[in-house]
């Protein structure tokens, strides 16, 4: 009984996780429910007779959860079953041709020869990535075929019936998948990167605070709590495979919504690769938010308003990249966010460089130190995300961000002063904070700690 | 004609890679070939006609490349179809009481509610990891027998038919994958650690001296040499995926070589995660081989001895730790070359201490800080390995390294001494360096670089 209820639970949980999980479920169930229709109507039946179970047979094979999946399998199928066809007919009539005795013998070394030649073709690397499955559907049909041709007189009809049958199969789930509440593979591969990259802003807003002022604290629930709320990055880690397959999936997927049918989804992969870097970076910077050498509160205070707008800037960035992926608009003012980032990290070097660092420990040295560096290569990270974004945005031809108009001009010519390192532009940094506050708040809904950080940033400036 | 020459390169080098690909196709060549005897021989026919195509089908499909892969999808199979099968009788049992009008009716509900619950039941994750090929077995069976029922009369005699070609084709392919030159998946995750583990080594043992000597050198054909033997250890950041799906295929394996049935497969993914935290570190160190940031050669000549030998040390036993997984032997002198990791820390530190760094410039002063937190860190990683790998080892009933028995209660006081945490032993440092350069001479046979270290050891000494 206890069993059962969490049987129930769980299954309210994947439900809820992703409710078109019950959607495609009924897709299935009517899907089948219909195909196999054939063999309750006799003028179906007639035509089709027990050739019928291949159209059940590749419905429940083919119908897979996203509509890419579902076409590129159905595709492959069919393909396969074509031309597995054509060549188990061929190689019927070769053997058929040799004698009696010679038929089965003949017939055995194709099919064979055949196996095994398939089967390593599927380890081709390029092969098993994208026609894994057709191979398999090669081998079974061209087996079937070629053997059932030798009972069978009628080979050809029986070809025919088993292709008719695939494709009728085949054609209903990508009709059903496609048409009724789908689920697009390149939709979801473009949300996954918005979200992990979200996902990556959100530690970066916290981490500047969280850092500096963690130290001294050691209530062990507020510690729990801050561990987990920060998690969330770690999702990010493991998404390689993930994202591969949702780009392999929507490879196949025609236009939909806002994706044209070749869409550049391979640039997708780049930027998705990048954004993992930076997770490991965060990765190891996580390690030093719980870290056993203490670094003083002293030394933390005093380098607290740099650090603090390096991970705050790079996290708006990381922020507004993600909204601009998720509306498919140009990035615009990303720039400023890494630019600031830059500035910040200008001021921490000089706060360095001015001997603050004199009297602290080693070993707090290491922590801090390290725990800087990771914090300048995600800004590195985050200007190479950028630069992969204005890539992808250009490749799939984002919109412009819709802006008032007098705004423009004033920004572009903003955008080109800061547009070269930021070494060379320290002067301009009050401008550029004040800017960036100024066009940030539109998109944003939690600048609760925005907010804060403003007041802070017009108290400095 | 180039792109033939392509194919055959590019199939050589599969092969290459894994020759048990090449065997692996003829065995599937084989008993594709075997089962499809049942055509051919009148008595085999008889008993079954065209169902023998089910024979064939399962063989397609179920024949993978490791034991443990084919025996779970030709048990999932198997079980689905006599399950699924009996309740395919059931429902045909059930509709057709309700009459000529009831019957189509209340099959297709049946067909439609098995289906949709099915597919939903998959996307439970523990579901999916383990018997997802189960289920989609389970919902063909059922929709083929319930409603092949409604036409054929013998229902009990289709679905024994169907049953009964199941099992024969897939005892063929476990009895093949078994018995003819097998592929363990347990063999293969056990010996994808080992390796991972020696790629870290490998990256370790010459960390030490490419990062302190590698200043000033601008040669580029250099840099892409060491940039090109160093991305070995890139592989393990990504082997997430592979372990765990070794793994669970392993779990389906009966005992094999040195592993039992019920072998610790768990144990080794909790190891090979541990090894992938540790490449994270790694990844992020070998940024710091070629860093912009040039540290000064001055301060690298100064720390040189203990970095060397931190990562040496740490590589070293790493190494140790490789051989002894790929022997299936306890670990005994990993503690120690842990513990001279340690105790070159401790040198670090005092070195550190003694106010080497007050003429460092903070970029550089960051730069080689970082790489000295990553190398703790390593270090740490090292320690937290080697106890997952005792876990395993005590879990798994690893032998006892065969050794020279006088030499053995030596070694045991030597390592109660230095079992304990470095700091409190540096006083010990040499001894420990002398016995762990004897003990790991003979299992290793690269040792030109080790000699050097040895040297220069005792120089220090």
């Amino acid at each position: 009984m206890e069993k059962v209820r969490e049987i129930v639970r769980e299954g309210r949980r994947v439900a809820k996780e992703d409710p078109r999980r019950v959607v495609h479920s009924f897709k299935v169930g009517l899907v089948l429910a219909l195909v196999s229709s054939f063999y309750y109507y006799q003028p179906l039946y007639d035509s089709f007779g027990v050739n019928a179970m291949w159209a059940v047979m590749t419905v429940v094979v083919v119908f897979e959860f996203s509509v890419g999946a579902t076409l590129g399998k159905g595709l492959n199928r069919v393909a396969a079953t074509l031309f597995a066809g054509g060549l188990g007919i061929g190689a019927h009539h070769l053997a058929s041709m040799s004698g009696a005795t010679g038929e089965p013998i003949l017939l055995a070394i194709f099919v064979f020869v055949q196996a095994a030649l398939s089967t390593f073709v599927r380890f081709f690397p390029r092969v098993k990535a994208r026609y894994d499955y057709s191979l398999l559907i090669f081998i079974l049909t061209f087996a079937l075929i070629s053997v059932s041709g030798f009972r069978e007189e009628q080979v050809l009809m029986l070809t025919h019936k088993r292709i008719s049958t695939v494709i009728i199969g085949g054609l209903s789930c990508v009709l059903i998948s496609i048409f009724v509440c789908p689920v697009w593979a390149g939709q979801d591969l473009h949300s996954l990167l918005a979200s992990n990259l979200e996902k990556l802003s959100f530690f970066l807003l916290g981490f500047g605070d969280k850092y500096c002022e963690a130290v001294g604290n050691d209530d062990t629930k507020e510690v729990d709590k801050r561990k987990n709320d920060f998690d969330n990055y770690k999702s990010v880690l493991n998404s390689k495979s993930n994202e591969e397959s949702l780009a392999n999936f929507a490879k196949w997927e025609p236009g939909h919504g806002q994706f044209r049918f070749r869409h550049p989804w391979k640039q997708y992969l780049a930027l998705g690769e990048l954004i993992r870097q930076c997770a490991y970076r965060i990765h190891a910077l996580n390690s030093y938010l719980n870290d056993d050498t203490k670094v003083s509160i002293d030394i933390k205070k005093k380098l607290r308003e740099p650090l603090r707008r390096m991970s705050l800037e790079s996290g708006k960035a990381m922020k507004e990249m993600s909204m601009s992926l998720k509306n498919m608009t140009k990035p615009s003012s990303c720039e400023l966010h890494v630019q600031n980032a830059r500035s910040a990290c200008k001021s921490l070097t000089n706060l360095l460089n001015s001997g603050i660092l004199k009297e602290v420990e080693p070993l707090e040295l290491i922590s801090l130190l390290t725990a800087i560096s990771l914090l300048i290569d995600i800004i590195n990270l985050t200007e190479k995300i950028l630069e992969s974004l204005h890539e992808l945005a250009s490749a799939a031809k984002f919109k412009n961000k819709i802006e008032r108009p007098n705004l423009l001009p004033e920004k572009t010519s903003a955008k080109s002063i800061v547009s070269v390192r930021p070494i060379k532009c320290h002067d301009d940094d009050h401008v550029i904070t004040i800017i960036e506050d100024d066009g940030n708040d539109d998109d944003t809904s939690k600048n609760d700690s925005r907010k804060m950080k403003e007041v802070s940033n017009h108290g400095e400036t």
